[in-house]
């Protein structure tokens, strides 16, 4: 065996974010590196021209998916890293029937995502952000708003448990919530380890405080939540999305919404970047980012490191943590 | 033993927030309860008239203290039950000498002061505001402002191991945060199973990506905190305070606030309310509060359940939860 070829797909100015100093010496000491030292994504037809001789590949945001075409000239490829979150559309059945390995940094931004929806559940009901503007604006001091919520003993319900999904019961862990899962994948055994109660979808709605999705994007998963789940929703309650609008009845939610009967923190839309004209951008009990709740400077530089540390254990036969089966990404986010 | 008898002085308007049904209800479980019909606060003279054949009385803010002229009425007082924090002035050395237990709900409100600080701290981190005024006010969709930060594994300077100082603690375990304490009644055997580790106060403010104030008002801890300390803090690392500003020096601080160099989240002033004119209204780096971090609708509403929990222990002989004695009051907030 010569020395190991790895290809580095990012373009340099995703890479000043996601590729850390300790990411390149970790892929550096696996074997030769091809860095892409251009700041434009390859095309496929000049990742064709580089897959001859390549052992290893990092892909992120950006990078050409790996067609039956391309496979042809991956003639020594044997693992596809990447750094970025979905490998829904990277790798095509083929690859996986060849052995290649794929990896998804998805746990890391998973963290992130999770953290963003304490911060939500949090943020919605302790409402601090009200006495900034007395203070500040309106150069005041007055408690005499009323004192808002906590989140301690809330009941939540979270809509899948996913990576994401269970990263968020993990942080809520110490609030010690009443927490239901909906997820019909999800066993009595591993919800009792959990420490939640399984429900079905309408009992979640239905009984919970805070409603958070979670679910991966499937087939089944389309408008999974309709008109009748934001109806049977508790006036006030919280409903929050960082999963992906797929999953959610866009005009019912907008429509319960408008009424102010609920709150929502929404990090997804249907259409992004969401419309100017957009009616959600006018609603005071709604909160809106822009599809950052994957992200902050810290998790975004332990994409690649993430990536590379499992290179690394697959080339010393360690057992992998990033590694995506075909029959898991039917089910995956 | 005849009927026991129970005075509760909190006002009615103050009532409505801190006395649920069960709370109520545990009260009258125990004996006789006279309840303060009225919305005012009982004078020391009025409380006098009381005194004579109570066992147990239930105050909270603006109750009289209990000099010792007030407790020559109390024949038969056995137990004082705080509804809200600090008992500091509430009762004489006397009181404690004649066996008279106090109580604080200082536990409860502890919660609640250890929940604003988690959010403070993920809320300054990840900077989420920013994006709503982005997609609101300015009607845009961006993520190139940068990404912000996370709270994962920051180095968490807390100052002193307090109720709440612990609460803390619990609440940040799920992000495997380094945390280091100044607290010089902290053994080291308690700061490994807090997981924590020890450090003189300089090191702390030096090292920390957030410090968070939890001491008690003290002599030994009047302005506890100087000019040398925030003069060490790492540029834009975050500062605390929902403690008391006693601790702080106050003039060192806005100082170092003025320049930029480091954030601020303080919701404790040394004059409260904060003067219309203060300088910190004007600072973009400070998040201001109106003394309002211990305060939830929910836990304002437990006060009393825990307070009249504690009492029905007191009267069945077992352990109790909320007792302060006076060598414990000397280092408690």
């Amino acid at each position: 065996m010569g020395t190991r070829r790895i290809l580095f797909l990012p373009r340099t100015s995703l890479s000043r974010d996601i590729l850390s100093g300790r990411a390149r010496a970790t892929l550096e000491s696996l074997g030769e590196v091809v860095w892409n030292e251009t700041d434009h994504d390859l095309t496929a037809e000049e990742l064709a021209a580089l897959l001859p001789g390549a052992d290893a590949v990092v892909t992120s945001w950006g990078s050409p998916a790996f067609t039956p075409e391309l496979l042809s000239s991956a003639d020594r490829l044997r693992i596809v890293g990447h750094a970025a979150g979905s490998v829904k559309h990277l790798m095509p059945k083929e690859g996986y029937d060849r052995g290649i390995v794929v990896l998804s940094a998805a746990a890391v931004i998973a963290d992130s995502v999770a953290e963003y929806t304490l911060w939500a559940m949090l943020s919605t009901q302790r409402d601090l952000y009200r006495y900034e503007t007395l203070m500040k604006r309106d150069r005041r001091w007055s408690k005499s708003q009323g004192y808002a919520h906590e989140l301690y003993h809330k009941r939540i319900g979270i809509v899948s448990a996913s990576m994401v999904g269970r990263r968020v019961i993990g942080l809520l862990k110490p609030f010690h919530c009443d927490i239901a899962v909906y997820d019909p994948y999800l066993s009595d055994a591993e919800a009792s380890a959990l420490g939640v109660r399984r429900v079905e979808l309408m009992a979640l709605f239905a009984e919970s405080d805070i409603v958070s999705v979670h679910a991966p994007v499937t087939p089944e998963t389309r408008e999974l939540i309709g008109p009748a789940h934001f109806q049977a929703m508790r006036d006030g309650a919280l409903f929050i999305n960082t999963a992906r609008a797929w999953i959610v009845d866009q005009v019912a939610m907008k429509a319960e919404l408008a009424s102010g009967r609920i709150r929502a923190v929404l990090d997804v839309f249907d259409k992004e970047p969401l419309p100017e004209a957009d009616a959600l951008r006018d609603l005071d009990n709604v909160f809106l980012t822009p599809h950052v709740s994957g992200h902050t400077t810290e998790s975004r530089m332990r994409l690649v490191e993430a990536v590379a540390d499992d290179m690394a254990r697959f080339f010393s036969g360690e057992a992998l943590r990033l590694a995506v089966t075909w029959d898991r990404l039917r089910i995956m986010a």
